[in-house]
Parts: structure tokens; C-alpha cells; sequence
């Protein structure tokens, strides 16, 4: 009864956007349901030519779906590459093997380089269920994996994907590991390095929880969705580039399981350590400085924990045969001004051109990332790293490096502008004492980051910092009122973002700020 | 613009069966989605009048939803309370605060009352993802539960759902832990200690994995979904019931930790003994007698495993108030002849009814263990259970109470017979030497059992049994002859099922077991 082409479900396209997982709908009364004995969210094999995925099964109702059809959800219907009338087959899926692996780890033992590769490569294939991905991020957690178990993961993830190969020795990278609204050096340390002669072919993510990614920001600067073949194109005849590394499929495990990371909210050491490095050698990465902002609200928080993080990133990276530095940041507060893709674009075009406004930390921490980079590249002399960068950037070399590098991507372009703006006030006198990065991202993405290129704020005022009663602590920007002012809603009810110091210092008792405080709209709705 | 109730969507009910994960469908160009910032799988809350869920967000295509609608599964619906046309407010669910002691957990603390309780709290207000859920199963595996977390955890349990009280002093109550088809002793054992004036008020479950659960066995022969007053007047008049458990809500948390449990393949101690007890204590029990089969292929593999899950059984037990005893009974094969619920009926009559036909094993394992429960609630004097409890059922007092249990329930009746059968033959002469219960099962379910009543087996060989070749070894009952089909073919294609010892005892290599093993069909299709 089952060779019988005739009696297969018919696939029906259902627009439904279920991100990496693949559903497929089935009728109550379905023939083939009742007699494979599937039940809701059973795991169903679906099959069609050579092409088969594992997909979750949801009932639906008789007026969803036609008789006979089996609905596909836009992941299940683009993985099997389905055309509209075709036959599929519906089967129990095979067990799973490596899920003995990832039990031996719940149940505390150490998983060897087979293991670890099975577990990654059935995850890839969709072959987990996200309970099952969560039950393994859960079993490394807590310092349960080796250094070994890290090699062998980080590994195990550069051979989930695709790897690119490059001519040159030495092939540099920078990565920040995040956390940091603002925080946007990449573009211009790039066209310092591409403009000193290293080989640096950044790929960047879009971003996941944050206002902006650095390819969102790019993007607003000159095309970033590049073709491999383009992607070499532009290397080959600028030395660098700052693309969206989502169409190479690097470390597609590392996608899978930062999904499912975020909804645990846990982002243990070794699937750290895994993630950045399994992206960086993919990419075909030797030298990589990372910076770790250390702060309050960043995502590491004291000097011990970014120690700790260096020193397995070295050695992970030492024993996959690449060479990895760590620069420990300030991470208390926002870098620059803008926060949102084409707020932070402008900071980076104004520190590239060298304008008298461009903001002095961020010039700063380019400065400081790309001299160490120089350094651990061998294009500087010890210690004359940060001299060298800045000599670059004032020369204006870095710029023009910038404007080449954004011409051989497609034709660099102007950042868009927001049509609304409100200007946030203080509502007394005093001095800036703390800062919640947490808070202000979430006020950015409120007005629309990263969705909205335009969207976002400037963040104008810094830690240590005398404020008067009507001055500006931030512009909100926003496409529309509606987004607008639920950034300002939101702003209104979290008045601890920014706290003030008075006079002699203290801290202000947040009960005792009024909600009410005057918030003065000013340039709303123009251009 | 959060007050203008013209503006909210309208629900629309989504014949969509997701179990317990309550799903919102938006369209992809939804103002709401757009101005809160709601991604594909974000967590939104979804709340009408005082109500109030967490659902996951599917974002999907216009065709499938009207403009200003948002789409609730069927479990979101009925959550809500919901009728067409009502507006329903949707927004971001306030951060989860005991999501913050799952992570402890995670991280190796352990924690005290006041955090498992708030854990498995949201846990059944549905404020968890599967994924955390499963995050949180993990972190207690491997025996990273103390004892007093698992008396923490075990008291929560109970405190998420209702609770029975009963006027008597003494209650008693019998389970299994599973893992062994045709183990269907419960009916016997309530009529039993029910005729010796003992108090046993038995809410069971419906299968899971298995072919048949209690209430699933006990439906075919009376009504089992009782409301609680029903309950309470069987009860009181005939000191017993076999009822189904699941109207009376008893700790609803187990249910939504199984289920996740399941599909991670990890049943750990401290989550099974919390489990068992949990339901036990909610339905008032006092006194509990817990069978453990012990075989390879039962859920429990080994004596040494039996015993330590026995401490801890006791141990919570007795922190928490009630006397818990185990039996440690035979795992290595099914019991009785009937795999299914009607054949088990069959077999659980065959020994109220002491018919000579009664398969021995079955009744005996219901004397041993409504001995023990005589024993135990101080019903017999310590030694004479089993003699107590064999008179009891040879005078035919335990048949009179049973009938007059299943007549208090609203009525006996006879199990039905399915019109499809099929005998699997012995395709050799030998010595019986292993049966693998988790595949036999398995041929049960593909017969149709539990949601066909009449399918599953009968189950006709013993381990030691001398069989002829032609000799059959068992009886496939289906209601369709599809579902025939599909377990014959199963069988076929699993002759480790049951291993044959030659002459001298030896296994015969698998590999050598003629796949082509000839089937005889008698019987086939007749009522």
C-alpha cells in the first residue's frame, strides 16, 4: 500500500513562517495519518524524489486543507524544493542515532570527535526536534565541556557549512562578541587594514536580538548580499570587504543553536568559544582579534569572565591552527552616537572622513582594534600598531579605501534619514551615573531598528557627563508616529536607562523619578 | 493607540491541534506585529477580558487569514475562552522571573521550595517555551536532584493542580511504572482490595506510548470519564473505581513534563519519582504500592536500578506524608495473553471470572500485589495478603465488586471484537529464548491500538515455551484490514521479536531468520 503513487498526499504550499522548522499539516481525518498512527506533533519523515526532511505534524481542521493534500510550511515547502501537485511520501522517520550521543552528555559524559560531529551534522539535517538542540546547550552548559569537547564542537560546526578558501598566508578578522549598542568598528577597521595591505574578507551577520548587525549598517553604505564569486571579486582587488556572511551557509549549526540559545537565555563559554570560532574558520580565517566589552549590562560582565573567555578562545583557536588575540573593552556604555543601521553608518562615515564631529570614542576603539590587529598581523612593528592605524585614517587612506571598497560591492549610497523625530529632555539637573545598554537597544528597536534603516537614536550623552534640566539626552528616530511613540512609551516607563548622580554623587532613588517627566517633541514628523 | 479597542484584531479560531503549545497566527503585513516589533516565533501575550496566555506567533500568508484578524489554535481558544468576533489584545509577555532559577538549575545550584514552586507554577500557567522546559528536565537528570529538591519538586507538583480529600483514614493505590505489555493488573487489584473493605479510589491514565493505559482497557468494559462527583458516589458506595484521572486535573504539571520528557528520551530518576508521587498524593492517596518490572526491554533494566528508584520512592514519600512500598516483579515478557484494550479486558474478566482459560501470570501477579496492599494498609495480618486476597477472588467476591464498580460507573459492558485477524506462525521448531516488549508494543499500535479498542494482539508463546514450527505464536487483531497490513508487515520485518534457542540452547543469529517466514492468514476479515 505503499508503492501505490496514487493514494500519496498531494503537497499544498501553506504560507506560514515557522523560521528553521518544518511543519506539516495534516487532516483530521487523514487517510495516511491514521494509518502510519501519527498523532499531533509527531515527527513525520516527508519525502519526494531523492529529497527527504524530518517536519513536526499539526492537525488541522477540514477547512484548511483539501482532501488527499498535505500542507507544507515555507521552510519544509523551500528544503524539499517542492512544486505545486506534486506527490509526497510520509513515513516514520528513522531513529536518530546521535541522540545517545547527546543523552551520554545530559548524563555527564565526555563526548568524543565522532560523537560530536554526529550530533551537529543530525542537527543540520533538521533531524532534531528544538527540545532535543536545547537539551544538549543545556548538557554543555556550566563548564561541562572539555577543552578537547570544544575543539572537537568548534570543528564539528566549520564542517556543518561550507569553508572558503583564500590566496594569501594570512587571512585577518575582528569580532566583536556583542552586547554593545553603537559599538560599530568593523567598516573602518577593515579599510584601515585593507588600506595597509592585509587580506580581510569580513562576513558579518544581520542582526538577531540587537538594533543593528553590521551587515544591517553596511547595507545602508553599499550592497553587502554578495555572491561568493563576488565576494572573492571584491578581496582580490580591494583587500577587504564588509559583506552579510548568510549567503556562504558558514557554521550553519551555529545559526541553529544560537536560536535556540536565545530562548534558554543561556550562552555558556564552550558553545561561545564554538560559535565565534567556527564562523571565523569557515571563513577561512588565521589571525583574529575579538573585542569583549566588560560592563554592567554588556554581555560579560567582570574582567574575570572575559579572562577566562581569552584564554579558551586562544587555545581553541591554537589547536584548530589559527591564531587568536583578545581586546578587553569598556562595555558601560554605548560607543558613538548613533544606534539603529543608518544612525550608526554615519558615525562610521564621519570617523572615516575625519569630520570635527565624529564621535571620539568610537575613533577611539577603531584605533586601538585595528593598531592590534596590524600588530598580530605582522604589518606593524610591536607597539607602533596604534600610531600606524591613525597615520592611515588621518591620511585619508582608510576613507578612499572605504569608498572602493563600497564601488566594488555594487556603488556605495547615502544612509537613509527617519521622517520623525522626539527629542528626549532631562528633567533636572545632574551627572550621568549608569547607563543600561539593555534599555537603550530596546528603545532603538521599538522605533524600528533594524527593520527600519533609518530607525533608531542618537545617544548624546556619556558616563561622567553634567547635564542641565532641558537638555537632550537622546533624538528617538522613527518611519512612523505609531512606532514612534512607542519608542517614546517605552522610554517613559523606563526612567532607570539613564541615572544621575546629584551633587555629591548618589544616585537618585529611581521610585522617586517622575513618570511624568516634560518630554518635549521637537521636529516630529519632517524630514 | 494601545486603548483603542476598534483598532485590536479580531480572534479567529484555527482548527489547528498543537497539543498544549498554544499558537497566534498574524499576517506577515499585520499592523500590530509591525508596530510591537513581533518576529516569527516570538513569544506574544494574548489576552482577552482577565485572561491571559503566552503563545508562539506564526507569522502567515493573506490568503490564509482575513486583514485586522489574528488566528488562535485550538489550545489558545480554549485557553481563552474565546468566541468569534471578540477582540483580543496582544502584546510583549512580561520577562518570566523564575526562568532565572531554571538557569540556576542549569548552572549546578540547587534550588529551594520557593523556586521549584515558581518554576513548575509557570510552567503549567504556560509561560514556558518547550525548549526551556526541556532545558529544565535536563538540568535535574544525571541524579542532579538532591533528595529534598525532589520532595520540593514532588510537592509543587501536587500544589499545580486539584487535590482529592476522602473522609476515610487510609488510602490506597497501586501503580506501575510501565515498560510491560499486557500488565493490565489494576482492575483485579482495585476489586480485590475494594471487597476487603479497603478504600481505593483508582484514576488512571490513557495510554501515551503505550497500546492500552489503564482507563483505555477499563473504558471498554464501563464508563471511565467521571466528574468528580461521580467519582466521589462510586467511591462511596463500592469503596473503589477504575476511573480515567484526567478530568480531575492532578498534577497538571506532570502531564507537560512527560510529554516533553518523550521526545528527549530522558527519564530521569528524580523526574520519575516526582511524577509518580505527585499524581498520587493529588489524588489523596495514603498507602501506595508501586510494581517495578525489571527485564531488558522493560523500562527499568536492572535489579540494582529497581532498588535505589525504590529508596527514593520511599524517602519522598515519607518526607511528604504517605507510606510508599515497592514490588519488584518480572519484566522480561509481556503478561496475560491481550496487548490492546479490549484483549486485556478479556484477560482481566478471564481472571475475575476464574475461568480455567485465565492466563496464570496475570493472576498471579494480581494476588502478589493485592496481597501486598491487604499487608500494607493493615488489611491481613503480615504473611497472609496473598491467601487473603486468593480467597477473596476464588469465592468470587472481587468479580461481585467489580461488576458492581463498573455498574456504579454508569454500566457494564462488553469489550468489542475486531473483524480482522492474522496468525503469525512459528516458521522453525525451538525454545522460546527472548521477546523484545518494546516491539511487541509497537505491533500492537500499528494494529490500531489504543484508538481502536478491539485491535492489538494476543500474545500466545512464554519464554522457555517449546514451539513446532507451524505453531502460532501470536494473533493480530485490527479493525481495518490497512491497519492489518501495516502490523503484519512490521512483524515481518522484525524477527528479533521473538528469539528462538536450538536444541542446545543457543540463539540463532538474527541475520540467519528467514525474512520470507511463511504467514498464514486464518480468520482474515470475518467479525
Amino acid at each position: 500500500m505503499h508503492s501505490n503513487e496514487s493514494t500519496l498526499p498531494i503537497a499544498q504550499r501553506v504560507h506560514i513562517n515557522t523560521r528553521q522548522e518544518p511543519i506539516l499539516f495534516l487532516r483530521e481525518d487523514s487517510v495516511v495519518a491514521r494509518s502510519e498512527g501519527f498523532n499531533a506533533m509527531s515527527r513525520v519523515k516527508v519525502a519526494v524524489e531523492d529529497r527527504a526532511i524530518i517536519a513536526t505534524l499539526v492537525i488541522v481542521g477540514p477547512e484548511l486543507l483539501p482532501e488527499g493534500h498535505a500542507g507544507l510550511s515555507e521552510i519544509a515547502w523551500h528544503l524539499l524544493a517542492l512544486t505545486e501537485g506534486q506527490r509526497i511520501r510520509l513515513s516514520h522517520p528513522a531513529p536518530v542515532a546521535s541522540l545517545s550521543f547527546m543523552r551520554h552528555k545530559v548524563y555527564g559524559h565526555e563526548l568524543n570527535r565522532e560523537q560530536i560531529t554526529a550530533v551537529i551534522s543530525d542537527i543540520v539535517a533538521g533531524r532534531y526536534m528544538d527540545v532535543q538542540i536545547a537539551a544538549f546547550i543545556t548538557a554543555c552548559a556550566d563548564n561541562r565541556l572539555s577543552r578537547q569537547e570544544m575543539v572537537n564542537l568548534t570543528r564539528a560546526m566549520v564542517e556543518s557549512g561550507e569553508r572558503l578558501a583564500w590566496s594569501g598566508p594570512r587571512i585577518v578578522d575582528k569580532h566583536c562578541v556583542g552586547g554593545l549598542p553603537g559599538n560599530r568598528t568593523t567598516p573602518v577597521v577593515v579599510a584601515i587594514a585593507a588600506a595597509a595591505g592585509l587580506i580581510m574578507p569580513k562576513t558579518s551577520s544581520r542582526a538577531i536580538t540587537s538594533p543593528a548587525g553590521t551587515a544591517d549598517v553596511m547595507e545602508t553604505l553599499a550592497p553587502v548580499e554578495l555572491e561568493i564569486a563576488d565576494l572573492r571579486r571584491v578581496v582580490a582587488r580591494e583587500g577587504g570587504c564588509v559583506a552579510w556572511g548568510g549567503a556562504a551557509n558558514l557554521s550553519p549549526a551555529d545559526d541553529i543553536l544560537i536560536r535556540v540559545e536565545k530562548a534558554l537565555g543561556i550562552d555558556s563559554e564552550g558553545q561561545l568559544v564554538a560559535s565565534i570560532l567556527s564562523k571565523k574558520i569557515a571563513a577561512g580565517s588565521t589571525d583574529v582579534l575579538i573585542d569583549i566589552p566588560v560592563g554592567p549590562t554588556a554581555k560579560i560582565r567582570s574582567e574575570q569572565a572575559a579572562a577566562l573567555l581569552a584564554q579558551e578562545l586562544a587555545g581553541v583557536g591554537a589547536a584548530l591552527g589559527i591564531k587568536v588575540q583578545v581586546e578587553i573593552t569598556d562595555g558601560r556604555q554605548p560607543v558613538g552616537r548613533g544606534i539603529g543601521p543608518a544612525l550608526e553608518a554615519r558615525d562610521v562615515l564621519a570617523v572615516l572622513r575625519n569630520q570635527p564631529d565624529a564621535p571620539e570614542d568610537l575613533r577611539e576603539r577603531c584605533l586601538r582594534l585595528a593598531g592590534r590587529l596590524l600588530e598580530l598581523a605582522n604589518a606593524s612593528e610591536p607597539g607602533k600598531g596604534y600610531g600606524d592605524a591613525r597615520e592611515i585614517l588621518d591620511s585619508g587612506a582608510a576613507r578612499d579605501k572605504f569608498y572602493a571598497i563600497c564601488k566594488a560591492q555594487g556603488g556605495m549610497r547615502e544612509p537613509p534619514v527617519a521622517p520623525c523625530r522626539f527629542h528626549v529632555l532631562a528633567d533636572r539637573d545632574g551627572t550621568v551615573s549608569s547607563i543600561d545598554n539593555r534599555l537603550v537597544a530596546n528603545v532603538a528597536k521599538l522605533a524600528g531598528a533594524p527593520v527600519e534603516k533609518s530607525a533608531g537614536l542618537e545617544f548624546l550623552v556619556r558616563l561622567g557627563q553634567s547635564v542641565k534640566r532641558g537638555e537632550p539626552l537622546m533624538i528617538i528616530h522613527a518611519a512612523s508616529p505609531g512606532e514612534l511613540e512607542y519608542a517614546v512609551s517605552f522610554q517613559r516607563e523606563h526612567p532607570e536607562m539613564i541615572r544621575f548622580g546629584d551633587a555629591s554623587g548618589s544616585l537618585p532613588d529611581p521610585e522617586m523619578t517622575d513618570p511624568d517627566q516634560e518630554l518635549a517633541p521637537t521636529e516630529p514628523y519632517t524630514r
